[in-house]
């Protein structure tokens, strides 16, 4: 349902419009000394703040009402709460009738009786993933002190392509800088282009979409479970939780069922005493175990579905067809801001995955 | 761990080469009387059984050995056990130490501090897949009574593409005929092309991989769950389970992010009085949730790692780059097999999907 | 952890002194309207506000701050938060090295390795019961409208004893009346002597235990599952997590041990075509499901470990042996407040219970 | 549902007349030498063995099926299969229609829509406890090499007293002597006037019930979790999912309720530098956490209630009542075999609760 995670439990509630998102946190353990200043930079990452965005901009503002003494934690249950503030009243029972296409309104309207809260999307906002980013600061704090780095960058935006990990090196100096950025790209040529496709999007009241790649460096060789625990069913399930995500592959993910296995598979030899691999076509999983080498995602971002084009729909209530013009303030795209959301989705995923009780007991 | 599941609970035990493997199933209610010919045609289908699989052949007999009184469901556990005979002794000590590229021999020995089962993969043999199939059969049994179907198809291998999904109607007759066959194919003139590839890749000793491609039909709309229940949560997760996997895309996928919104979005419409869309981009889901439409998943599998063909890879016990020829029996592809074994996890996700009380309590 | 259920899932956060205390509660379904009455009268019932009680009162006014639109649940995650307003700040670090003899003060230092809130007891604290009385409300309100009711007294308090209900006929109107007293008795005429004996505890500084009985009734036959989820497994591990409660037992409880069997079995009979037992011996549970007879459960409470006596205790910080004398405001007597918390967490409990899959299934 | 445990899972399966028993575990890491000595002296205890017991004695004799190779865990689900041999076949379809009072028969009956296996009362068995017994084993050979004893007595056997372990010094080789013993007493002189107390029963076709109390030595402070996770909620919740349970009791248990707070309140003080209490009325617990005193539990076992004397009951197919008399093997008391079923289900609760991740992390 709401809560979610084997070892670290995060639960999280409030809607679009409420007075308050919330997540709590469990298992995080006591005496940790929480640094603010990573909870406000990944907030500010993701929120909308320039031509690029909605014009819709929260401070995320948040509290810790539970969990926290004298700065650090207790180990009791860790609640932080943001406040939604920005909110514009409108009339909602005219988009309660007429779903917006590709939005979650009409299987909403269907699997709730009716009675979901039609407010900017209600719990299938995208505002709730500031909750993961809350959650993701925590864990990179956590791992970043264990050696552990994650970075994301824009890996297509509509048909304007930035460079792989693939075909670089990928080392912590270019994580950590893929992290400070807000527009996050290997190569920064394309950044032009891509904002322009942008606001083309934005002029014609329409939207684009992208991919995001990020890589996991460092988690150590033999990490994960089989099965069900698989360290891709765990981040897959993860990001599928982000609305827009449609597609999630690991590793050269849909091109390696084009290889063969002799050009496929990763051999390994000792570099330095250390066991690597000289490819990284299985992006650093086998088994659903980590190999020691980067950890390779990629997501598909679909384009914004709230755009200002006339769109066809239908009225539930008059049970006719009809048309809808969302007016108001969206995202031309949300590749830029998601791409900061899936990064804080892996560091939880991440710390989870390391904090099962079998590695725990092998720290 | 090895249990999965909200609402139906599947325990999975048993490795390669052990006495058997078994499955505990949990909740899938008494008075059920089982269908074993179902369950035989499925194990059948995903049984290696031409030359275009390796030659350890299973029978695959299956004992029910709780769970069942005069041939139907109790509502206790039931458990089906599957023995293991066609397992030949070698000496497994030289391949615990030298590691197959692309198998998860490597991180499992870090996992499990070198206690892992090696012979034939362990836990991590594709033969675990087996179990999967019987309660994809029962859940088949009982989704196929309320007419709900689910087809697959081997939408490309190594370079040969049958046709996808989206080009042609997709209707329950074409979804029971794709159910139907060994080797299912939209279009089965490729059929031949993709065999070739297959004799082709066990000449050289070499592999092919290939991509799945299914279609689940006759969900209502709002069947699933916001976050992290979505439908696209908890299929995946059960997917990227299946060794091999490396890709799971909904709907367009990956290529919906190179969509602008205006081409990507479904607008909706009455068709007699029911409510659909002109398009399915998004797969039969939004918010997580269904839409009423198809639910279209494609999932990546790469060529199997095992091949004749001498690869380089390291001695754990002398600490030195060394050579491996994997020798023994083995399939030149895989995803003519794994093709049924994702319709079995797809029929059990979709029933436990719609095992949710809420959903129960709505019948 | 901190969140609990099978199919409504339930999670706490917050502690005795911090800003809120909160509830999210996901799995009851959309279209509740809320019945606010119920709520309230349950806090109070709960809240100290007699010289019975500590002196400390906390209004309980609650927010809900998601899940409710229209005053309709939306079927999203729903949370209530209440406010601590009536905490008195004081020095805690004297009471940081001085554990209190029977609170979780001291295993709880070395559980969070110093770093637990220790004000009022932080997550420890019983005010953590109040969040069990606002779902235990919505519980109620849920399962009286299927004629399920709930009701507990105070079987003994100190030394003084109510009757029991083994010696008198359960019934609807019994039930409800003890639903809505304060101070709940089978046998009002010993009121006077439980109160005197809670003011002689309060006057020499010590406190008092008791015990309280509970029926369930109306619950119908064949609900609850064998296993570890009987619904005595179910129900004592949620009675458990009530701070003081030591004991807990079903139908006749430890009695029923010094039985023989042809004194402890109940025997079937037909009443109006209706299966009765005709004694309850074990009350209403067999096998871990109810028999269609009331379901009777005792719980131990223990005096109040707050006492101003002086007590021996250690320093934790000196490490020798010291004394400690409680000053403040504390509760005589808490079997009085328990017996409404208890009374919620059953309603909660058979909720729970009766919302599996395979019940509601059968609705 | 079937599986149980926070970080050590654990799944049963099987009945009582099936062809076999099985239980699988999950997490108990990889590289144990399983110690078949130590679960075959635990499978003798709690196995019928002499004239106190059941004439039907099963050899209990196991195969582990996975999860071992080479003598060792592997780390994958480790299965145990137990066979079923001693069983009678008779008629049952008479024993489906009267169900036996207090037995799980009525209720399971409606619960499963009479389809339930009849057969010995199918999963409600307690040869269900077998595979408890097995786990108990596997944790005890864990616990011990940290030092960890756990041992029960019978505390009372109908109206025959045992002495109490309040009452006397609670050490290592007073609890290992118990875990010894067949028929566990502090005072070994009850033994033949409680014996004597079976004969009788026996011999008048009756039953008899009695109390266990047990005691676990050696656990460290600070163990546990608040709320749900609380160390009774933990252990109370697998001890009631044992047959015939029904109350379970912590230190003074129902007796705390009579004391004040000055008497029942445990003070601390310091013992070569080490801090424990003067008494130990809540029974090494608070707060659901453990204090490092023993913890004492308590549980109430009722007669069995399989009993040759004539019964009257319904008869389900043609609704009115009737008489039953059971004949066939049974015990005349489980007391002196649920004992041992206790010792082990506490082994694996403690087991389970030292697993959490943040108690591993500090090891």
């Amino acid at each position: 349902m709401n809560t979610y995670g084997q070892n670290i439990k995060i639960t999280l509630f409030g809607e679009s419009h409420g007075e308050y998102l919330g997540i709590t946190i469990d298992g995080l353990g006591s005496g940790i000394q929480i640094n603010h200043q990573i909870i406000k930079d990944a907030l500010t990452k993701r929120r909308p703040k320039s031509i690029y965005s909605t014009s819709r901009s929260e401070a995320d503002e948040y509290n810790i009402i539970s969990g926290v003494y004298e700065g650090k934690t207790t180990g009791a249950p860790l609640t932080f709460l943001i406040s939604n503030q920005n909110t514009i009243s409108s009339d909602y029972s005219t988009l309660k009738n007429t779903p917006r296409p590709s939005h979650a309104d009409y299987p909403a309207h269907i699997r709730y009786d009716g009675f979901n809260d039609p407010r900017g999307g209600g719990i299938f906002s995208g505002r709730i993933t500031a909750l993961i980013v809350i959650i993701g600061a925590l864990a990179k704090q956590i791992l970043n002190e264990k050696g552990i780095y994650i970075g994301s960058h824009i890996k297509s935006l509509h048909n304007i392509e930035d460079e792989s990990f693939d075909s670089i090196d990928i080392n912590k100096s270019l994580i950590q800088n893929l992290e400070k950025e807000d527009f996050p790209l290997i190569n920064k040529q394309v950044e032009i282009s891509m904002k322009e496709e942008i606001l083309k999007a934005k002029e014609t009241e329409n939207s684009v979409g992208g991919i995001v790649e990020s890589a996991i460096i460092n988690l150590p060789a033999g990490v994960g479970d089989p099965l069900f625990l698989s360290i891709e069913s765990q981040l897959s399930s993860l990001l599928f939780s982000i609305p827009s995500i449609k597609g999630v592959e690991f590793g050269d993910g849909f091109k390696i069922s084009s290889l063969t296995g002799s050009e496929a598979n990763d051999s390994y030899y000792y570099v330095n005493n250390k066991i690597q691999t000289r490819t990284n076509h299985n992006g650093g999983i086998l088994g659903g175990l980590s190999t020691g080498m980067p950890i390779i995602i990629r997501a598909a971002v679909k384009p914004t579905p709230s755009i200002g084009i006339r769109q066809s729909t239908v009225d539930l209530s008059l049970k006719q067809d009809t048309f809808l013009e969302i007016k108001g303030r969206h995202d031309p795209a949300i590749v830029n801001r998601v791409v900061h959301v899936i990064n804080s989705a892996l560091y939880f995923g991440v710390l989870d995955i390391l904090s099962s009780p079998i590695l725990k007991g092998k720290e």
